[in-house]
């Protein structure tokens, strides 16, 4: 099992990032985790993690805006002595409400798809010098010793698996997301870095609604063991918490 | 075979759009084909078209606004004598130039995923009523004697024939836009309103380039056969020019 150094994962203040971030402090033992939020007032268990851990560093950043990118990258470059990124986690997103056609807005479609789509695209496009450094510098095989774009998606996304109507606003923005983990995957296969879509589970969790089936802790439990799993015949696959591979 | 007997088709102006004007209106016959442009001075064909054809309608319409929409649509039902649509064709569309990651912008991604993706959303919740009402009052079986949505996509929308990287602009809007025609396939499946996802093949327009292998003509011929063998069981695919079924 390869060791992985340095990880940046975003919207970590709460549910399944914010879950992440404690169980990969615990299982995965990165030596820096960034981890954003964007309301510090909504961020108070993120902020205590980070006071009680040196690992953890908090960054404030709205993902819509990107607002101070540059600097953000080269504080990491300069927090990791330069030794690059290993794993990026574009997590944050949003859900608008389930809406029919009749109901369906501009403004969510909108909001869904720069939040869910445009945003990861653009944070991995700015974090690729990093990563490009971390995969080159690694003797491990390709996988989180090295670099490993995971684009966080939903079964939602799934064209294939879809069998109800509505909420079209999330659904597109994740099959959007899709389309660019494929994407990434080709255009970043030279350099030996890794992207996948993770479907995590239906949670617990303030998008997931009381009546989801998994605990936030058994979905990143599972996403853990598959990111430690992961090697380069998963490269550009849809994977969902337990492993299982998704049909786009 | 059944008649189709009013057509509404966004980006009509050129390319593959204007020869499904030409190509409907001679072979399909419809009543009514209402046919959208954008600027007026890059329209001049189909307007002198329409001079000679009373079948035919040009409105202007820019899809990225879709202002005034209140009014095409109660001016469609007027025109129309209330008797509803038949065939919506979403066929505007824009591609940013390629672009590996590196050089992929903002702008470029809202601005191919507007158009591409949520326009014609928009455009068939504003017609969702016409279409109903064309569906429900003719006793031709599900295709285009009753109501038909089509989503002129693109084979780069497809994640799993996706083979090599860079325009993630374009790929990602049309991949959400295959979701949109998903869902819609599934939402309207009780008003037996067929919803499906076009590809035109790789045609030599402005758009698909001189290296194109098909002309604007075979790719129209093919769809318009397409169209009129549209039955109840291809709700919800993702089709070429010459009927073959393509993979999300």
């Amino acid at each position: 099992m390869s060791k992985v150094r340095n990880v940046f994962i975003t919207g970590a203040n709460r549910g399944i990032g914010l879950n992440l971030v404690k169980q990969m402090t615990s299982v995965l033992k990165p030596e820096k985790i960034f981890a954003t939020y964007r309301d510090p007032s909504k961020s108070q268990e993120l902020l205590e993690l980070a006071a009680g851990n040196s690992a953890i560093h908090p960054i404030q950043l709205d993902i819509r805006t990107l607002a101070n990118i540059d600097n953000i990258v080269k504080t990491v470059d300069e927090v990791t002595n330069s030794t690059g990124l290993n794993l990026l986690i574009n997590n944050a997103g949003v859900s608008s409400k389930y809406a029919r056609l009749n109901a369906t807005k501009k403004e969510h479609l909108m909001e869904n798809l720069e939040v869910n789509t445009v945003a990861p695209i653009l944070l991995t496009k700015a974090f690729i010098a990093l990563l490009e450094k971390a995969s080159a510098s690694s003797s491990s095989p390709p996988g989180i010793g090295k670099a490993v774009v995971v684009n966080m998606s939903s079964i939602l996304g799934s064209i294939s698996l879809t069998d109800n109507g509505g909420m079209y606003a999330y659904k597109c923005s994740k099959s959007a997301l899709n389309m660019a983990t494929k994407i990434m995957s080709l255009d970043f296969s030279k350099s030996k870095i890794i992207a996948v879509a993770i479907h995590p589970g239906w949670v617990k969790t303030a998008m997931g609604g009381d009546r989801a089936p998994l605990t936030p802790l058994q979905s990143v439990q599972g996403i853990v063991k598959l990111l430690e799993s992961l090697n380069e015949s998963n490269n550009g696959q849809f994977i969902q918490y337990d492993g299982e591979q998704l049909k786009w």
